[in-house]
């Protein structure tokens, strides 16, 4: 199974800043092809998607994923150059050695040895593979979701491979993750001189008893699978920088992340109460990332839990915390849906790595839940 | 008195952009050396003043006024060059107009006429000039007063020329002016990722609480002369510009107009009781612009209300609100201290202006003060 990090190593080699897919997925392809898959490519403006699929009829497993990669940050704060794949103490460096090029690798390498060992496979394996997952996100997965549900096809079991553990390789699943809604304020006052406010209105005293009210509100307590609901503002500015003026205006950015005890609209509603409430002149513009999603303990977690006890031989965790991904345009289209990848402490950060064993029990889980969820 | 008109447009013609007095008060000293003024210059640091007596023992009046101007702006809003003085449509236009040479030249023109008809005059006449009250403020008239009161000078009544009238020339005197205290805030949180808010602190969600008290605040109720203190935000800044970032520490700038039910500690010792209560990791800066002074109605208030309405035929209302002026600095040494002088709707703008009648009525509103309170 050295192939896995011979595939990663390839992979890595190929800068795919997102969207750019670089290349990747025409490596995937060419090995897919050679086992019998039959490649979708859904090319929407700058991004490259494909759709594989082999066997036929249910169960549908799929694995997801995406070959872009986030900016490798200053080249001076890498150890070696971050589109040249290098070995060194145990650990594979690079760009997109744990977000996700690893798993796609792993994904390729399990499904060849379990077509080896199973031709004839009932049901489907499917893969569905994007370039804009660390991007805007529109013209990725989302279009091939609408393309697949707009002919009605149904994937029973999904899992993406992104990177969900946390200390050690298998102690992390996802079965769900948070909505996430963002909104820009901006409270309207009446600029003026700070040694007449009667002559001025101050957005920032307006804003501020709403402010405390929006941070001590209790959205809800979360259930058995989400965390309660969380309201953040990561930014407040008003001024004009001059000491001796009351600004016109200020302007607040936040973000929900949202249990499925909510849904976009409650939130919605819940903010306009209190800024109406307090008499605010306001512009409020919503931004809606995603709505939350969950599959319940199942099937398809009780075959990747199986799958990571005898491989890894570590118990599991199911948790829904954390950023968005892929996941919540799939869910719409799948069954249950997980995700499932390598250790995520350095995505996204300088010497970015993956620890050499881990690229092969990696592999050996998926393989182990392919066998567990298809014979 | 068409002098003061000529003197005015010659204070005009030289660009004395704060603190550069650029020659005003060489041609101010030379009038009154020619009447009998002892002149002593005191020059610090890049500021010129002067202090000048005529006469001996009390009463002392002060005539007391800054040569400097603030920026023109940008020369294209000027409908004539702001350093060429022009009359134009019954007005006076140039960058000082306002703020204040027309006031310099009436302090001159009227106290030639006033030793022209008493040269044996009672009492003593003063001048205290500075090029530094639009600009720091620290090598000015604070450092002439720091000089007079080292040798026990004591000044009985004190007229500083600023453009206190607001919609006719008279109608407003100002005896006394608020404190001003102003603050840098620092709440310190801990950055981290919106998704993980348990992981941070949110500078912007600790502060909502204690900035809501502070907004809602009533510091006091303001008095006979006073309206009430307030406490406005100038600017509110927090976020790295990222969505999804939680900020590291939040600034807040605020500003106190305060009266004299106030004093900067007392306002301090408020300020920190409910940062405190809040139990905010925080750091604040203080800067002190000036503490609250008042002159009550007396024997210069009556002399200088006399004066305005048999000259201007205006009742005058005696306000202590608006900006800091030098009033502050020189109260330490004067008993009674009023603030006097035109129009100020175009103070600090383009196309600064003075009416052509009000340059000859202000004139004799203070030669008729000067023999209100010397005769």
């Amino acid at each position: 199974m050295n192939d896995t990090l011979s595939l990663t190593e390839a992979l890595i080699r190929l800068p795919s800043g997102t969207p750019d897919d670089a290349g990747c997925q025409a490596l995937m392809i060419a090995r897919l092809e050679a086992i019998g898959f039959r490649v979708e490519r859904m090319r929407h403006g700058q991004v490259d998607n494909f759709w594989a699929c082999r066997g036929a009829g249910s169960p549908v497993v799929c694995l997801a994923g995406h070959t872009d990669v986030v900016p490798a940050g200053p080249l001076a704060g890498w150890d070696s150059p971050p589109f040249e794949p290098t070995v060194r103490d145990g650990f594979l460096y690079g760009r997109g050695a744990a977000d996700m090029k690893t798993s796609l690798a792993a994904f390729v390498c399990a499904i060849e040895q379990f077509v080896a060992r199973h031709p004839d496979h009932p049901g489907t394996i499917a893969l569905l593979i994007t370039s804009d997952e660390e991007g805007d996100a529109v013209d990725g997965t989302v279009r091939v979701v609408d393309a697949l549900a707009a002919r009605g096809e149904i994937i029973d079991y999904c899992i993406v491979g992104e990177p969900t553990s946390v200390d050690r390789l298998g102690d992390t699943i996802k079965n769900g993750r948070r909505g996430s809604l963002s909104g820009t304020l901006t409270v309207k006052g009446q600029q003026g001189h700070i040694a007449y406010p009667h002559l001025a209105k101050n957005p920032i005293h307006l804003l501020a008893p709403a402010l405390a009210e929006l941070t001590e509100q209790v959205w809800d307590r979360g259930n058995a699978h989400f965390p309660p609901t969380s309201w953040q503002v990561s930014n407040l500015n008003a001024g004009t920088g001059a000491g001796n003026v009351i600004p016109g205006t200020a302007e607040l950015r936040f973000n929900f992340r949202f249990s499925t005890e909510q849904t976009a609209d409650s939130l919605k509603a819940a903010v306009h109460a209190i800024l109406d409430r307090h008499s605010l002149d306001y512009d409020l513009v919503w931004t809606l990332s995603g709505n939350p999603f969950l599959t319940e303990p199942g099937k398809l977690t009780a075959a990747i839990g199986a799958a990571i006890r005898s491989v890894c031989n570590t118990d599991t965790e199911l948790s829904t915390t954390g950023g968005t991904s892929d996941g919540r345009f799939i869910k719409r289209i799948a069954r249950e849906l997980v995700e499932f990848g390598p250790i995520n402490a350095t995505i996204h950060k300088l010497n970015e790595r993956i620890a050499l064993q881990d690229i092969n029990l990696l592999t050996q889980v998926y393989f182990n839940t392919l066998e567990n969820l298809l014979i």
